[in-house]
């Protein structure tokens, strides 16, 4: 495995990743939330100003949504994207929302942040193509993909002059359902031991189940992530995608004082 | 699940898929073999004469390689699929290859049946595109993939207008390591108990062992699928990717002889 | 891994494991059937003819039923092998039934091969003294065992002095879920490239669904197996285990036909 | 899925399993340590002094190893239960050690707390014989059952009369293999949510790595669990068995400290 780029010998400290006045890792820490689709003005304000509200900084919605079944709601596309810029504008949030494919990258100049999703991980042309801009992008581990394959896809970013990424544990799959993924947490000191990138876990993903978030929230912060991303929906029961996993604001809430309490008592 | 064109109640009989004089489906077997990557204008008609006297119709070649690392050997790109081209106006042999993304489906002009690789079977943005174009489409299994999601990505081909899917199982991960992947074979009577769609096995890339080949080519065959997609090469030994799971002419040759027995005796 | 008793360089040819007049490996080849579970003297007798009447020499039948839920039926325990020595005395067929544990070892003096179940592929303390007893021994692959693993159980048997095993393939967990288990056939040729000992194939259990049953065992013959382990029963609707997967006596007179083809086939 | 015994319908409080003046569960936390095997008089002592002056009171030490293979070492057997026995006199440290089969029961009447590897996770005749005894037992999760089935595995303990049940998460098998097993700490609210029994985590046979274990035990902790399970020996680097996940005294004494920090602020 050649790790030139994403490996510890290529920095020996850990990156930085900024976004605007805001960093992720290297001790920096951000729970990233919003809603798993962009629903409508009403809805990505009211979920803004809650988050707002909470201490949050970067918000999380998608536009573009990679649907195992062409029937299933597919996102609002270009207007998903318009209400996030918009967004923006209003509060200040810097913003996270997935790609699905190279034609629709020139729509993104307004998104922060760039997610690559989980089942385009080793969509390499759109990797090379991620790899010539300059944003930070989000690279979420592949359902069936091992650390070293999730490291490799990194380095095809890296290779091409795009060296702000972030990686991105959602659990992969094996015979368990009791969740709707395992959350592979002990990638995180793997990650840690063999490359200098920062390593944020999506728990809503991964347990697909809004009352196990919390306490894989936590046990990911426990083992030395450098962020979060949380899924918060205004009305999770109403929700067009994923409402079963969506906290509702008062849980965020919890959930963000739960983990800033395990962020500060691990720094002591 | 909504399989509204890809199930048995859109269409009862076993779908065929005609590629110029050659079919497959409904009855009709295809052996398709040839190297893993194109390599040199040498190998690749020294491998097609092999083929061709052995009495095979379909060449699998691949230009454009998708692979883990960015470090490894990526196909002959272009060069690869003139190369290709070439070969068919000498030899008569139908193409296939891989495409890895929409912006080179342009150079695919001359290719026979356009493939789909296991990395790719969620990448929707691709499946759509070719769901637009009037070309057989050979969709591989992802490597975590069900069945059903198998099944659902052949629907966004066929949504568009596209019905000439030919599905591929090429195995999956699972906790054994003895052979590459596990090749799941009971996905043939699944799948033609759901679906019209015609389904062939790659028992190369499943089993990463030449030795273990012929074995589960003829298990695939007498499982009742559609046909196979074998690695054949002149000097596996030598070969720039996946050697160790390659045939060597003679291996290739017996392999023939013996699916076509299995064949016979379950048509008696 | 240490293969001193079961690997090739101990036996160069196949071991043919001999149960009274009838034999499995080295080109032998047996299907046994019979029910998951024997229910009473009625059932056990009335698929027995059946069988018998088909061709087959070896009658399977569970008494000790190991379940996930102790409120699942158990088995009807020692009556269950009193039956079955009653069967064996009016029918003339070898019996296969299942220990679970040291203590109920007395018990199986009448029955000719004793199975070791998945769940118990790992329990050493059975698997050793079973190795101190003369009667073949049919291992089953535990559901999350390599094959490798597989072997080395094997090697604690004959380590005791007991050389008579029988290998036997029953699927693996994976996350596809459109079968009970992945059926992972890929094993039968590992197999016969490290090991002298006979391997057959249980597609019952494999693939939980008696209508993917004929293709696989199809599948299993194809690839070189020894023999098949098949659940038949009188009436699969008002079965109290595993009815789903049981063939009816039609079912499984076709299924000894198609895999009398193959087997006639691969052998020219 | 019956849970008439560990469900929450049973009891509605937490079950606190109290072994001597310690307990685990509803509240109650205990970290359990020592080696993987017990090897030596010295070895057993001389770790047995580290962890009682860090303030550890239950000692884990195998005296009977179920060990892939048989030409493995498979412990010091009834010398092993014998040095764990004369230990418990000098330190007065509970302790824990596994048994293998029903057979070997009676040489542990000394030991505190009997632990069910994970390979013994469904040999029913071992569960019911230890429903018959009045002792706590640590039932380990085998290493491909789900959290339904480690329950309903529990249940045959309880239903014989024995409700003192402790349950581990030790780690699955998946494709992933940068550790050796995938720990599953998403099983800890999967069990708050369904069971009132208490669970702890084994983080050193789930990674198989020594520098990942403080990482994984600390999440584990955050994510509520109800104690953890820890291989320390005096000298890794010779130990007999599983020398590379286990921690030397000062590692040790490190994530003591660290698992405390956690414990003490998700109590406040």
């Amino acid at each position: 495995m050649n790790l030139n780029k994403t490996g510890r010998n290529y920095r020996r400290e850990d990156s930085v990743i900024r976004i605007g006045e805001v960093s992720i890792g290297g001790g920096e820490f951000q729970i990233i939330a919003g809603p798993c689709s962009v629903e409508s003005e009403e809805q990505i304000l009211e979920i803004s100003d809650v988050l707002k509200t909470t201490g949050i900084k970067i918000l999380r919605g998608g536009a573009f949504k990679p649907r195992t079944s062409p029937y299933d709601f597919q996102g609002l596309k270009n207007d998903g994207i318009r209400l996030l810029s918009e967004t923006k504008k209003q509060t200040n949030l810097l913003i996270v929302s997935e790609v699905m494919g190279i034609n629709e990258l020139p729509l993104f100049d307004e998104i922060d942040i760039i997610q690559v999703g989980a089942r385009n991980m080793q969509n390499f042309e759109l990797l090379k193509a991620l790899g010539r801009i300059n944003k930070p992008i989000l690279l979420k581990r592949g359902y069936a993909n091992t650390v070293y394959e999730l490291l490799q896809s990194a380095e095809y970013i890296m290779l091409e002059g795009n060296e702000n990424v972030i990686l991105c544990e959602r659990g992969i799959r094996t015979f368990e359902n009791a969740t709707r993924n395992t959350l592979d947490l002990s990638i995180i000191p793997v990650v840690k031991e063999l490359s200098h990138l920062p390593i944020i876990v999506d728990p809503s993903h991964a347990t697909g189940k809004a009352s196990y978030v919390a306490a894989m929230a936590m046990a990911a912060t426990a083992a030395g992530c450098d962020g979060l991303l949380i899924e918060v929906h205004n009305n999770p029961e109403t929700a067009l995608s994923d409402g079963k996993q969506s906290l509702n604001p008062e849980e965020f809430s919890d959930l963000y004082k739960n983990v800033n309490k395990i962020r500060a008592c691990i720094n002591k």
